[in-house]
């Protein structure tokens, strides 16, 4: 089982790397875009004997307290097959 | 629209980051988490009267010109209206 972690900042936390990569973006020609966040990924492999509930409930508190520092950044989880 | 793109170390190269973060993970009880690999996440802001066929297109290009390094990295993306 896999687990995908996605940590943002929150939307009131300025995020200047990800404004460099808008100012790049416009420079080059890329118009359309119009805000860029930039956040962290986490691919955790999950052993196969795990249930999908204690997974779930692994991930969350991993994400909650290990990968996120609650005051800037806020997370969410996707847990594939 | 919102593009998300998912920028991770290929699988042949070692990710020490992830290891570290896999090494904590076990010392603090979570032995059923076999693996951890980091990557980065982007979320894309598209302008409105963009068409998802431009956007794809764009943010395309964006992910493999500018947001990875095809050296050691591999992409990924979803658009979401």
């Amino acid at each position: 089982m896999k687990a995908h972690v996605y940590v943002t900042l929150k939307t009131s936390v300025l995020d200047p790397q990800g404004q460099t990569i808008h100012n790049a973006l416009r420079k080059i020609g890329f118009g359309e875009i119009t805000a860029v966040r930039q956040g962290k990924y986490f691919q955790l492999s999950i052993a196969d004997g795990a249930s999908r509930e204690a997974a779930r409930s692994q991930v969350e508190r991993i994400a909650r307290d290990v990968l996120t520092n609650p005051v800037i950044e806020e997370y969410s989880y996707r847990i594939e097959e």
